[in-house]
């Protein structure tokens, strides 16, 4: 849809009517979300589409304007069009990022109704000399509410209303005149929805992103060494070559040794053993400090000028819990639970602990509570101050909804672009409701969704259903926590069908390498998720260079994403098949101008060949078109004719077809 | 569903915590109409269930309560259940007319978790001391907030928590110390549902009613008169031996001369024609006259007496609307809109005028709006102090929505049990908002729907749909302004469907009698839905006695709708059949005792034979279970099994079947 003519709102327009006076019915807006509680997102350049119920008692026509603003800019308004049974829609396009409102303004529109009634009593043959008169002295009041030329022209249109039939039956359907009467009307008694509807808008980089995860430590130019940020520097070219544009880091803060853990998890570590990154702080310091064997806060404000020279954004963990060795445990003893036994109350998922996590206590009674919460305000303002734009939140639903609904806001009144991924791998009304708070982004169940229809069910619902309003998914095949049972058992087929899902599927998404360009697929033990060997307890050496690594299939994916806009976006639309093992969905840019198609052969092992059934409107097609179908990976192209067409996949060489839709000819 | 037990919450109990320290998410309630802007609607002895998303951060459980009350009554809670997927839901029966309120209250389970994780514990062998300590400091602090025998029985349980192994993991997972636990939580930090959310609970008579509309003019006991209420009272038993419980009567105001409409319609009356009731107002008096030639304030009231004492109760009219001659007119001309011309603005729906009627102007300037608004609410408070306690309300959807809204609420706080129809025959959306404003009842399209599928899609819609929260329908085959074109051409077996159909599908109906009764089928022009030789226009002499009554029927069917609480509800479901001009339905009671199966034969013309395929559960019946369905109609029983049984209607006799299902044997 095109945005219609937004023009601004006068300073005056406000109704000042009471509700008890307010007679039009405005109802049924979407989107809104909890009453208006929580913000829907958009990112700079998007549109919002706001519909709602309007009407009011008798025979009067109703006119109305959505309004919206920038909280700190001036107010918008934009006339709602009728759609049948008393819907009505409009829409504007967001330009700047930071908290706006929008709201609905209704009016019994009596000028139009006068002009509608004349219409049919002419064609009656009805004598209209009173009611011409009736519609001059609703052009009069509008006049002497207008100023400067407007004030002029109705005037003048009144007087033609008085003249007599012809000239005055077609100046009362004049469209002019019937925008200066719009332009003027008396708000005074209009109807104001009950609600400034709140909305969020982000940076384009919220919307569409490519993230790669890494451990820095494991890049250190000498074999067993700790790798440094400095190594990370030279390895950025690696990462910027695939063409990521986010580069996540785990914690970088001081790891602690007190039950610290050993490899694959051991209870006790060996000398020398690193620890986990999520172990935070030591005698070397908390949260805003780095962990020594990294380097200093300025090789990190290095690396951080260095990445954005190559078109990547690093990402920090906030992992908002203790290692025994954090000086928070010493200094603050009063932020964290303690057991009847004198010891702090350690992690727990009875019957298993967490010995080496210390959790804080954040429902602390007053000034504690403050205390605490402002101190971790100040761990994101500090990084902030560095740099950092974008954080990856570790487990926030186990920390008080309000608490992160408090910090986010805190950031964003300095950092108002300012990115949260959020970590919850929980249940769904909980990751929706951690998005509803202000979370940018969040993980999924991608990772474990598998066949045709859990994928077209779970897409579906995240970005059709009312979801899509808040929650902006961000799809990972892998983490360090997870490698699933597929990529275990798929081999290579597996890992290439799932990074052009999650590269196409969702316009954000991520991986954790080298592991996954590698094709690291051991896990810990049958049954596990674990990675065996994994990098969160020890410095791991790849070999980058390995002849059967993905990085050429990653680099051809996410240039593919950058040029094609379909993919920035999530407008997807499911096709079907006769073969139950090809996953097809199609993906417009908001102007319709792009077109993507996709074909996922999902099973790793087979050649899997069938017939498509293409919703040809979905591509922007008529039932019977012909079109050439371009596959941007292969460089191939075919010439397809109408809904079904013949398709077949060898996944051992390429598991997936990622067609631009072009016009054949 | 049975309700679980329902406690008074004592006093103690209100969060007094700030929205920044509530711990739990309450979202997703339902009901709930527009943010709890408007009421949802139940009568004496109805069931409330409420469910709603409730979920906390981290490891701890949940707990919730429903919390209901009378707004001039205690607050109850009742203890909420667990659905899965973070889904609650309790339930509550209602028992006083008037206002309640309905929220939540949840709150973080530390005992219960506590329990839960003790048993985890025990399994895996732990050391339990620490645990147990902790636990018995939790029943430690609830002792000290209990009263009398609760708090000694608390400190008992902590003693044996601190005794060691056996009985003290006993104690612990305990239900009676559940109880005792969750009887005495500390609610100081418990989260409230951020609305109180209305509910408006009515007498009986607005779930189910069976309504007559008759012109009390048309009794005259001498042929040719004007009836009177004398008359009318000669003619209740008739009326009351066809079993309806509401008898309505057109306006029974003085009428007006100017502009009087005649027979037919004709926009000149002739002497002697007595014009439309509607038109009101006269020399004799306005709104709170009675039309001399009907009687006296003193007769009506006698009518109402033998009215009641015949179970039958009467509606008035509040058509809210004057003739030209309406004491109003004189007296207050500010109270209507005046043409440039100087008369006032008659009713018009352009190019048509309706010359007799002259509309209120409601949305005047002060003080002349708040004179108008209450002088209307004492017309309706006048006609309460003579007893009437229901009111249908001529077009309701021209008046402001909020003179309804305040109308209904101030004559509800005096006389709490009064009914109000909504005679709004317009777009759905503004039909449900009347609903919603406070409406008890509506008249609906159920007259224009004729085929099973836009009789299972509308019966769904306001039985099954969210508007069964706020919308009761009332279904009418006739009104004195609707002729359906089934009723002018179906004949008899039009009749006998439509008035089964009504009373069966929904548990409020009504018909305009005798029209109804004696097949009056002539349209006053072809294509038109108007009677010939309108009631509204002229007094009319009906031949009650006339052999093809539809009384009998009338009067049987009412029977069975008095007898069986199946049909005093709409909980109704919708069967198949292999032949489309079966409609199949089946009811049954809240306690899911009685359940009745209605099919009807659509076709007014064939004989129509066919299989029902029944859904077998909603009959509280197995998929292959043999039954005993018995027409109650005609006392026939017919051994039936499984969905599948053969059914054949001849229209002429009768159309429909109306089953009670009985166990066989």
């Amino acid at each position: 849809m095109v945005d219609i003519a937004t023009r601004p709102l006068p300073e005056r327009a406000e109704p000042t009517a009471s509700p008890l006076t307010q007679s039009v019915v405005i109802e049924g807006v979407w989107p809104e979300i909890d009453a208006g509680r929580f913000a829907i997102k958009r990112t700079v350049g998007e549109q919002v589409v706001v519909e709602a119920d309007i009407f009011t008692y008798g025979h009067e026509q109703v006119a109305a304007d959505l309004i919206w603003w920038h909280v700190d800019g001036q107010r918008n308004a934009v006339p709602m069009t009728p759609l049948g049974n008393d819907r009505w829609r409009a829409a504007f396009t967001v330009e700047r990022v930071g908290e706006h409102r929008y709201t609905i303004l209704a009016w019994r529109d009596r000028f139009g109704t006068w002009a509608a009634d004349l219409v049919k009593r002419v064609a009656a043959g009805q004598d209209i000399r009173v009611d011409l008169e009736i519609g001059a002295r609703l052009v009069d009041e509008a006049a002497e509410r207008a100023t400067g030329r407007d004030a002029k022209l109705l005037a003048a249109a009144a007087k033609t209303l008085r003249t007599g039939r012809a000239a005055a039956i077609d100046k009362a359907a004049s469209p002019h005149l019937a925008e200066l009467m719009r332009r003027w009307t008396d708000h005074t008694t209009s109807s104001r929805y009950a609600r400034d509807l709140p909305l969020w808008v982000d940076r384009e980089r919220a919307r569409f992103s490519a993230w790669y995860e890494l451990f820095p430590r494991s890049y250190a130019a000498i074999p067993g060494e700790h790798g440094t940020f400095a190594d990370l520097e030279r390895h950025l070219d690696y990462v910027a070559e695939m063409g990521f544009d986010v580069l996540y880091l785990p914690p970088i803060h001081p790891i602690g040794v007190t039950n610290r853990k050993g490899k694959n998890n051991a209870t006790t570590a060996e000398p020398g053993d690193p620890g986990s990154p999520w172990a935070i702080g030591s005698a070397a310091g908390g949260h805003k400090a780095i962990h020594p064997q990294l380097g200093t806060l300025e090789d990190f404000r290095r690396l951080l000028a260095s990445a954005k020279a190559r078109g990547l954004e690093i990402a920090l963990d906030l992992a908002f819990q203790c290692s025994p060795d954090h000086p928070y445990v010493k200094e603050h003893p009063e932020w964290f639970r303690w057991r009847p036994d004198g010891v702090v109350q350690y992690a727990e998922n009875p019957p298993k602990k967490y010995e080496d996590i210390y959790p804080f206590e954040f429902e602390l009674p007053e000034p504690h509570r403050s205390a605490l919460w402002r101190e971790l305000l100040s761990v994101v303002e500090f990084w902030c101050e560095q740099g950092v734009r974008i954080f990856r939140v570790d487990n926030p639903h186990t920390k008080p909804f309000r608490f992160w609904e408090w910090l986010i806001a805190e950031i964003r009144r300095s950092y108002p672009e300012t990115i949260f991924l959020s970590e919850a791998f929980t249940r769904p009304k909980v990751m929706y409701h951690l998005a509803k708070l202000g979370f940018t982004q969040s993980y999924t169940y991608f990772a474990w969704r598998t066949s045709r229809w859990e994928l077209t069910d779970y897409v579906t619902e995240l970005t059709q259903g009312p979801v899509r309003e808040f929650f902006r998914p961000n799809f990972w095949p892998n983490t360090p926590d997870i490698l699933t049972d597929q990529l275990q058992h798929g081999g290579r087929p597996a890992f290439m069908a799932r990074l052009i899902l999650a590269a196409t599927l969702s316009s954000n998404y991520g991986i954790y390498g080298p592991a996954f360009e590698l094709g690291e697929h051991v896990a810990v033990a049958p049954g596990k998720e674990e990675y065996l060997h994994s990098e969160k307890y020890e410095i791991k050496r790849w070999d980058l260079d390995q002849p059967g690594s993905l990085k050429p299939l990653i680099a051809r994916v996410n240039a593919i994403r950058r040029e094609q806009p379909a993919l920035h976006y999530n407008s997807i639309r499911f096709h079907s098949s006769d073969n139950d093992q090809f996953l097809i969905y199609s993906k417009r840019d908001p102007m319709g101008q792009n077109v993507i198609l996709v074909v996922v052969n999902l099973d790793p092992v087979y050649t899997q060949a069938g017939w498509t059934r293409l919703t040809m409107p979905d591509l922007g097609l008529g039932w019977d078109d012909a079109f050439v179908v371009h596959d941007l990976l292969t460089d191939a192209r075919y010439h397809w004719r109408g809904p079904h067409n013949y398709v077949e996949l060898n996944p051992h060489h390429l598991p997936a077809h990622l067609f631009r839709v072009e016009r054949a000819g």
